[in-house]
């Protein structure tokens, strides 16, 4: 089976980067691919895409040796089961609040008698190989989004969930939860010491610590201080962020 | 009908900002119009669109007062008067060698007596209004792009054509037909001077002379140099060097 | 951010016009969105549907100012989540039971504290503004369908939820509920006063109540009795019933 | 092969009735073929639909014995040979100016050595069966747009196209060509006597005449003055009139 | 109302052909429908295919009187209903567990007040007859698949569920639940002494009994052994085996 | 720039098999790809797919070393120009019928001065490399089709045009074009001789033969007698074929 670059960089000891594809197009999903991220994550949760986009954006992505994430909508066995059929190699659940949905999203992740996935890795069989099967339940990278008061407050009981791979920090989700405006790479001292708790607790449970930035400047301080991914941009922030610049030049250069 | 803002701004003695979309995608498209182009394009030649893109890209752009134009992807008429009836506002004709391609291809944008576009305005008498038929004809702009060698020799007659609105240059095939490696934004002294001529000859047959560009660094030259509309930037090119550059931070930030 | 026409028109103290979107196609959308009504609605649970259309049809919608509505298929938070993230003004939530569905309706269309709604209106900010996320809680318009028997048993605890702004009547479910064929326009008297209780129950809990109609006859009619939203027509029935006629015509004329 | 329904009602002396197609939805599709029309047009030239949508959207007709026609944009053998091949029954080709052009028309619809159409009916075969490749010749029926000025004056000379079934009037661009403003269901004594006279040189020829109409009352009509098919109604306009008839119902019960 | 051949067929003691749609084409669906199976799968759960798949594959498949039948990815009545108002003549839930979960499959897909299944045919009363509601509930054909530990041990429970048709054997799935790897047209003695079990378990209680094979040599011999539905092939599997012979042959010749 | 296996294969003297895909999917596309052929055709003219469809396609074939290849419907300079554009690394252009079509075709594939290829390679440049515009001329592959009477007259004028890379005979056409009924793997003595007749006629101009079969055995045969590269099969003749032996089977078995 093929291995999964996310847990072979893990084992090396190195941080994984990250890119965010918010849009449903598998031309912007091979570009995004060939710049050099670790993986990539289709985001079905509040990007553009449903699941009918992430088999040929996975095979857009698999055109490289990215590793293929996909965050689904919801905790729930169908959409992960299917996003793993069609050959994502991680999974990021949203909104996990304790324990048992810890493990519920697991069990979604892993053959009998690890889990409760279904047997039928319809592209998985072919992205994978012949004994993806056998294999798939040492390789696929389960992650659970840590964001809100509830999943806070059973954080090391999500941690100590067996086969959980990291944990996820969602800061805009999070903001809300601390009570403060939600945005990206947030500078709130309440909401780094969150994150820098989250990041403990995970370490101390032996799992690994995944956070979503904003920009690379943020995501270099994050690697600084200990995670072991970090989510570095998306396809449609630099986008917007490019062509507001450009506008802004030509308004300014032909005052 | 529903005025055109390209007209209205030349008529009014303003340059006019065009974006380009290379990803065939509503989003992306909605995303851009929203951000301030006077116009924007959907690019059937180069881009990633085809036909069926375009109704859906078009609606998107005309959620803002975005002027919509499409560039076909060969000077046939059966593609340009598509294009117009699901509601393109100006249409760029690729590789245009002479008066007579110039002459069809403005033909193809003007309904019987002036040309030969057949009737059937199947969403641009929604988008234009119940009076679309009638007036359509003076609010179509018409771009034939110069950029081949024989374009270059026939200048004058091109400009000449009748109805026709304005000639776009194609900087890259341009690059070509000078015998000079393509690129955007060209500082060759000879490009340059091409340039300048078209846009003299433009004005002279008192039309209009568009510059496609890389930056708006280079859009903004244009401008002083008098060209009447500027393509500025594209949806691609934005996301990739924006990418690009935030990768190269992290790398150092993180060396 | 943008305001919600729904709310202003029912603040005025004016009925409103909805329209139905069966066809999954973003042209009829359009045409429709041209026409006239106040709101529009992307029918997930019985039309042709999906939330791959959702994006692209409320574009098309909202190149005019009628209001986004969408029909989730069930009460689930992800996909309630989704339709808001992508624009939709207004949700109407199916077969709600019980005020505990209701208020799991309007937590998943609420951000924190108020609700559970997670941060990410990657369409949604574009649609409605910059300060989307510090105003969606009072823009966004939640319906309960009221249309089983347990509903019905359920009614004055369902009104009485906080933060649902309507109830909304499913008459051919409804009859269902109350032993009868399903139709729509229904005029049994048990149908017609199982309607007037719902829209009392509602306007003694200080919210609104609207009914879904096939007619603009029976439509007006409900206006007559108090509703404040009527659903007036679909895409789909207008279509039907005017080929019918045609080919009826046809027959007659050449027979 | 399956029979071609429009050559079997003609050769028993019948009219056929035909329904138009400017929605490129397969459910409309399929709605509008179980509604009864004899035969149904995809339209290429100025409906939604490109050529991706003809495939699915034949078979949705073709549940039905309903006769699949398309509309190609333009007078391309590629284009015409293509909807052959997914399974076209009847060509329209639009904009036929001359004996020439009828000719390269039919040619693109016949197989060697009568035509030169390729050899490859990849879904053709499956719908009309194992012999269709012996046997396509016969029952593929083409019929040609006049519509020009030129087209008027090569009316004879287009009607004696060997090969060539019918002409068929479309009656906005023949307003054009006539001096006269485009619109439908033309009552103007010119239009009507133009319609009756390509009329008469057809049966002179031997060959069909069709007359493209906007209503049954108009259909009717050419019925009893001899046309051997009359497109009826659309989808479209179907949809327009009876939600335009709805809204305005709604607006006088209300006032 | 279209009467379900499934149905049919079983009541004059006949068993029934089933084929698989793992790849989510209309044409590849058209193409098996013709080939003579007497129903056809379309599988949301391990296929390619989403609910927007759906329509036009089951219109591609109706062009033939093949038994359009789903297996919905996971036991919700929101996509089992779905399924059905698409036009779904039969449904496969997957991994059902106890009687419970049964009767909850089951109830979503009969009308109130046999079931819960909300009202709404949009293309099912179409594709099914004006009468579909008054009486799908009697032709729909609904079959829970057995195929965990907890299924096996509930299965007398599951088959006496009242309104299921049959049960559904998972082999995959079904070999993890006997400690078994995974295989189609598992020899394994448990294996088919655990197929004979739920097949004698389904008999007694009255319902039906289906075997999902990977070949006709095994399916033949379910069908000796008593199963009243095999599943024979699918699209894709015999696409890979066709041509994995021709470029062994290929090999070999060239040698 | 990426290099062309097809041209590197031919440098070694080496022949190269070609895989078909009539089936406009992503994932049957892939699916092909890891099968193992050398390179893979996405058949524009008597395929499913459209020009839309081959992007996700050419991704899908480029998750292996598979040389993708696209067969245009027309020798159109526009869709040649796009395919390139697009990452196709061969271009088979069919019925071409003398050298200046032949020229025609060839200059759509080769940047100035050599050709009249438009510079805009948007995803090539991605798929190909940064100097894929430098390069490009080097390494795509054109292939004009031998199929009609007029083409096999003027063979050795083909064979003749500068910059062709090789002929490919169409045998269902070449039998129209011998006055025989189309078919795959001809075995007429007047079809092979006329094959071996172009195979020679290509070989003595220096350039190489391409040979579309139905079978490996044929395939084989054609290696043998000197063919440059087979076309071996498709994705939809394996499917059929392997189905209908699934029928067989099981009503032999269950007879």
């Amino acid at each position: 089976m093929r291995q999964n670059k996310i847990k072979q960089k893990w084992q090396a000891g190195q941080w994984v980067s990250l890119g965010w594809l918010s849009v449903s197009h598998t031309f912007t999903a091979e570009v995004m691919a060939r710049l050099g991220f670790d993986a990539l994550c289709v985001d079905l949760q509040h990007g553009l895409s449903e699941m009918s986009d992430v088999a040929p954006m996975l095979q857009a992505i698999s055109q490289t040796d990215t590793v293929p994430v996909v965050r689904v909508a919801w905790n729930e066995p169908a959409a992960i089961m299917k996003a793993l059929d069609l050959g994502a190699y991680g999974i990021i659940v949203p909104l996990v609040n304790n324990a048992e949905e810890a493990a519920k999203a697991v069990a979604a992740c892993r053959y009998p008698p690890v889990g409760m996935r279904s047997s039928g890795p319809v592209r998985a069989v072919h992205y994978g190989g012949a004994d993806y099967v056998a294999k798939a339940n040492d390789e696929i990278v389960v992650m659970a989004m840590i964001e809100t008061r509830e999943g806070i407050a059973n954080l090391d009981a999500i941690c100590a969930t067996p086969g959980l791979d990291a944990v996820y920090i969602g800061p805009a989700d999070l903001s809300f939860a601390l009570g403060l405006p939600p945005r990206g790479d947030n500078p709130d001292p309440l909401h780094i010491a969150t994150c820098d708790k989250i990041l403990a607790a995970a370490h101390k449970a032996g799992i690994k610590c995944v956070m979503h930035c904003a920009t690379a400047e943020f995501a270099a301080g994050a690697i600084k201080r200990g995670f072991d991914m970090v989510m570095v941009t998306s396809d449609l922030s630099c986008m917007i962020a490019g062509v507001r610049s450009e506008l802004e030049i030509l308004k300014t250069k032909t005052a």
